[in-house]
Formats: C-alpha cells, sequence, structure tokens
C-alpha cells in the first residue's frame, strides 16, 4: 500500500497511538520493532491538544516525531464510547467532552476538516456506531445513515482537495492524504451488501468493515467479514477496524483483509499479559518468579535479548514504569513478527499452516501461563 | 575509577535504579544518555525481589540487564526513612517492610551479606541515619556507632572476601566488589573529623560522606564537604551521598569530590521539571502549548534531537507514559553532559567560569520557566 510517507507491506497490523503517542513507545522503539504505520485518534487530539494547534506545528507527523505513514480514525467511535450526554442527529454527534464537560458537535464535514488539519495519510469517514443489541430496523436506518454521512464527508474531502483552502480556515497539512470509506451493516448479510453499493458507489481510495468486534462471537465476525471482502474492489486495500487477537487477524487475511489495528498487544502489555510463540503469558505469575528465561525463546526483541522473564515479573509486581515499556515493546513485535509470517505465508501458500499453529498457541487456557 | 565492571570517567554522576530500574530507562537509553554507572538501593531489592533470588540468577548486572558498573546503598537510609516501627539498637535497626509489614533485622554483617549476594561493583557499609534537628551528643554518639557498624561490615565483608563462602550461605556473586566507608558527623566539623580518623583507621577501598543534603542549608552543605574532603586519601574517589542539583555538584567537585547520586533528575523529569542550558522549565506551563522549538536547544539527547515543547507537554497533561520517558531520557543527558563539561572544565583550569554559569543558569525563579 502506497502512502504519501511511504509503502506498507501488506497485511499490516497499526499499532494505536491514541493520544499521538503508542503508550510506552518511542517513534525509534516503534520502528525497531518493525512498525511501518501507526493509528491515531481523532476524538482524543482533537480535544487536546486541538487540531488547529497541530496544523500550526505542521500537521501530525512533525508533530509526534514519526515520518511514517499515519491513519487516523474519525472520531466517531470514541465520541460515542467516551463522550457524555451524546445524542445523534441527521447533523451529526453532539455531545460533552470528556475532559472539560464543553459541548461539542463532531459532523461529517467536520470529521473531515479535523483530520484534513491532522494531515495523516489515511482519513476516515464519520460513520454511525450502534448500540448492541439493535433491531434489524434500527440497524438499516443507521447503516442508511452512514452512506449519507460518508457522502457528506466525500463532498467535503473533495472540496478540500481541490483547492487546499475551502473553506479558508480549514489548513491542508497533508495533500496526499488518501479517504477511506467504511462498510456498516452490523451482522446482517443484506444490510452489509446495501452499506458496500451505498459506499462503492461514493467511491474512496480504499474500503474498511467498521461494526465489527464489539461483542459478537468470532465466527459472526469471520462469517460478515467473509461475506462482505469479496464484494470490494480487489486492487484497494481491504481494512477491518479494531480486530483483534492474532488468531483473528489470520481468519481475516484468509477473507481477504489488508490492513489491522486493535489497542490488544499494547493494552494488555500493560496489564502484564504477553503474547509468545508458546501461547499467552501472565508475568505476574509466581512461576516466573526466579525463570531467567526471556518471555519469547523465538523472539527477537530488544526485551527478549536483554531481559529474564524473572526481572520483567520484578518490575511488573514493582509496578515500574519499565514494565509497560519492555511488555509493549515485546507484544508489538509479537504481532508485528506475525504479520510478517502471514506475508511470507500468503507467498509460500501455507496460511492454512500458520492459522493451525496460530490455533493451536492460543485456544491453551490463560489458567496454566 | 577502575571498577570490577569497567571504568568510570570521574567526577561521574550515578542515576539512580531503585528497584533495580532507572524509572523509564533501559539499558540502552541510559548507555546512550552517557551514564557509566548506576545505583541500586539494596533495601528495596532485598525486600523485593530479595538477594537470594537475584544471586541465583547470576547477581545483579546480569538481573537488569545492565553489564557496566554498579554501586549499591547499604539499605539503611531506606530503612529509616521507609520501614515501619524502626528500633535501633547496637545490633542493628529493627523495622516492619513497608510491602508486607514482615519484622526485619538490617544488621552491619545483614548488610555486607545482601551486598554480596547482589553483586554491586560497589558496596557500602551499614551507616546510622540520624533524625534532624538532633543535639551535638546525639550526633556524636550516632557517629560512633556508625564506625563501630562500619568495623563489623568491614570484617564481614573481608571474612567474605578471603573465602567467597563464609558463611557458607553466603553467594559472592562479583569477586571484584569495593566497599565504601561512610563519614557521618552531621554539619559538626569535629564529628566529622573524628568519623574521618575512624572510618580511615579501618580503611575501605575508598570513601563516601553521609549524612549531608539532608535539609542543612547549602552553605552549611557545602562548608562541611570543604571540612572533610581534604582529609580523605587524595588517591581514592571520593562520594557525596545523594547530592544534587547541578550547582551543587560543581560546588562539591571544586572542593574535590569524584561521585555523586541523586534522584533529582529522574523524579523531576517524571513530574515534568526539566533542567535545560537556559534553566529549570515546567513543561506543564501554558507558554509551551505551541511551542515547536526543542526543551534545550543545546541539548543533542534523542528528546531534543525528535520533540518539540509542544508534543512533551501535551504528553506530560495527558498523563502519557511517554512523557515520563522521554523528559527522563533529557534530564539525565543534562546531568551526565553537565559531568563531561565539568571534568573538561578541571582539564582546563575553567571549573570557576562554569561554576559562575550554572548559577546564572539555576538561580532564575522558577516561576518565569
Amino acid at each position: 500500500m502506497t502512502t504519501a510517507h511511504g509503502v506498507v507491506q501488506t497485511p499490516a497490523f497499526m499499532p494505536v497511538g491514541t493520544r499521538g503517542a503508542v503508550k510506552g513507545m518511542t517513534p525509534r522503539d516503534l520502528r525497531e520493532v518493525g512498525a511501518e504505520i501507526i493509528l491515531g485518534n481523532t476524538y482524543h487530539l482533537w480535544l487536546r491538544p486541538g487540531e488547529r494547534l497541530i496544523a500550526n506545528l505542521g500537521g501530525l507527523h512533525r508533530f509526534i516525531g514519526w515520518d511514517g505513514p499515519i491513519l487516523t480514525d474519525s472520531g466517531g467511535f470514541q465520541a460515542f464510547s467516551l463522550g457524555e450526554k451524546r445524542t445523534i442527529t441527521e447533523d451529526g454527534i453532539r455531545f460533552r467532552s470528556h475532559l472539560d464537560g464543553s459541548e461539542q458537535l463532531l459532523t461529517p464535514e467536520g470529521a473531515a476538516d479535523i483530520q484534513a488539519r491532522l494531515g495523516p495519510d489515511i482519513a476516515m469517514v464519520l460513520d454511525e456506531c450502534l448500540a448492541q443489541p439493535a433491531t434489524a430496523a434500527a440497524v438499516r436506518a443507521s447503516t442508511e445513515r452512514s452512506a449519507r454521512w460518508a457522502r457528506r464527508c466525500r463532498d467535503r474531502f473533495l472540496q478540500l482537495d481541490e483547492t487546499g483552502t475551502v473553506p479558508s480556515s480549514v489548513t491542508v497539512t497533508n495533500p496526499g492524504q488518501a479517504q477511506f470509506g467504511i462498510i456498516q451493516g452490523g451482522t446482517v448479510e443484506e444490510l452489509r451488501t446495501l452499506s458496500v453499493e451505498r459506499t462503492l458507489a461514493i467511491g474512496f481510495e480504499a474500503y474498511a468493515i467498521g461494526g465489527l468486534s464489539v461483542g459478537e462471537p468470532a465466527d459472526t465476525m469471520y462469517s460478515i467479514v467473509g461475506h462482505t471482502v469479496p464484494q470490494l474492489p480487489v486492487d484497494r486495500p481491504r481494512y477491518l477496524m479494531g480486530v483483534g487477537t492474532p488468531l483473528d487477524i489470520v481468519e481475516a487475511v484468509s477473507r481477504g483483509v489488508d490492513l489491522f489495528d486493535c489497542v490488544m498487544p499494547t493494552r494488555n502489555a500493560r496489564n502484564g499479559q504477553l503474547f509468545t510463540s508458546e501461547g499467552r503469558l501472565t508475568i505476574k505469575n509466581a512461576r516466573h518468579a526466579a525463570d531467567e528465561g526471556p518471555l519469547d525463546p523465538a523472539c527477537s526483541c530488544y526485551t527478549c535479548r536483554t531481559h529474564s522473564r524473572a526481572y520483567l515479573r520484578h518490575l511488573f509486581v514493582s509496578g515500574e514504569i519499565g514494565a509497560a515499556v519492555l511488555n509493549t515493546i515485546h507484544n508489538l513485535r509479537f504481532y508485528l513478527d506475525t504479520m510478517a509470517r502471514v506475508r511470507q505465508a500468503i507467498v509460500f501458500g501455507t496460511l492454512g499452516t500458520l492459522r493451525q499453529s496460530l490455533q493451536a498457541m492460543f485456544s491453551r487456557p490463560l489458567s496454566n501461563s
């Protein structure tokens, strides 16, 4: 996948840098673990430090010190999940900031403007995140609204793209920005198909599948992915938003998905939950207290090259900052190494074998780790 | 200064790695900022994960992944300041662990044994830390007791050194370990002289000045240092424990001190207080919100090379882990660069000029930063 800030090998995993930083990682740490693209959260950066400030400082890449590709979400998901007293109208999402209670309105045009100022290489359209469970009628209404919002978002994006300064208050910090549409439709196949039709009719640089990994069974998710992907253009990357476990990723890749993001490797790292080639590992467990081996003998990350499980357990139970840093380095490397293995398996036609091996690796109960 | 794990250029500053980690730093971060020797806290490592576990894993260097020189304190200071229900007898310090309330006894022999197991390159004797203010009589009694404890600590150290296994339960993980005596005597010059006599009579690889920087005025500290240092052997490093600000350090160096440790650069970094060549800087201040310049234009650390004040302020006010990491990298580099400038100034005979420049730099009021 080619972006304004370089090429990304796909299938790719994007570490999540919610507030302009992948928690505990510096840009060079990200490079070293093998990250090629990272994700930023529009909602968080919009409310603090503000997209105008970031634009004045030259855009998000320069602001955070990362010169590789960046994707930002639209801010909608967090406005739904973090915003207080939220109400949704055809206009957009009205809510109160979780930081200072200030009243905010996120419209499709606003989402495009904010992302124009932030300047990621890939911007996402604003879509409606439907609370689950929802009736079929509610899912349909929401899918239709998301399509109308996508149209407005695209129109604004194209306006900005054309002139760079319409409206004149919007500074476009990354003229090479692409915009992805998002397929909604919950777990209803015909609504997914409807959403694909509406979204393709608008036309975007590429397409994402949203509204999954929100509590539905894994098989349902795989099934909806399997239903949706074949309807998307083969020459454009397909992005499955917010997914997932290593197994979810390989299942989705085998159904044709190219891009992933998830807080799991970074959040779990901070909670002492590690991914290894031997399965999951809970570093707090007493069995690691005197273990001089690395987290993962098959891993070549800085953490595994330098430190024992005994030391990492000590840092974790002591509440040291270094525990978060070292665990995050490892978990991200595990995810990014897994993506490298996935890409290799595609070349060699061995994705099925890799899927089986990941299944065996991560079906062991956590209590034994 | 030559140690079992390499040579240290003096005057040197030792970053403090309380629980086996300099907070927020990996060993390679420490190398990159220019650290040549670090300090570990015996009290903390003894109570968790335990010095026996560390010995079983090959000693402190291997446990924490740092192959350069390490100094550990005796544990006495923390037993006094963190231990609960502490009582001091001729035997040692009895207290309850701040972690689990368990009853503990730290004796001079125990301090030597624990440090033999930990295996730092430099071990410190157990001394009595006197609560301030204290009567002259109390200071004298304490100084005398510290001298007796130093004798016992040295005897045990020599016993262990001779055979490596006396008593057989003590694993000596670093046969090249040195032991430093500590000069006490509060702010009373004749007691300092008495302590020097008693401590030199025992004989150690080198000597430290303890019991300062505990709330006395800076001038009093400088004066006691100026009184004590000339009585110590010129061919051995002199270590001023727990000191201090950059200005304190250059004042002490000009009085003949070679070694320093202090939590100030690391703790202040986590609190958003930065040291720069333009004086102190409070990163939280609104004036940095849109500042695209580095923390310190004269600094070449990773943080200053990569990030703006605006970004560092954003990370700090957002409570990101990265704020602690990046600020610590900078503050340690400032301290270690300052030590390099001190060493150069000694060679060129310009220490007076450097002192004046540090005075000007750090006498500006913090409220202007």
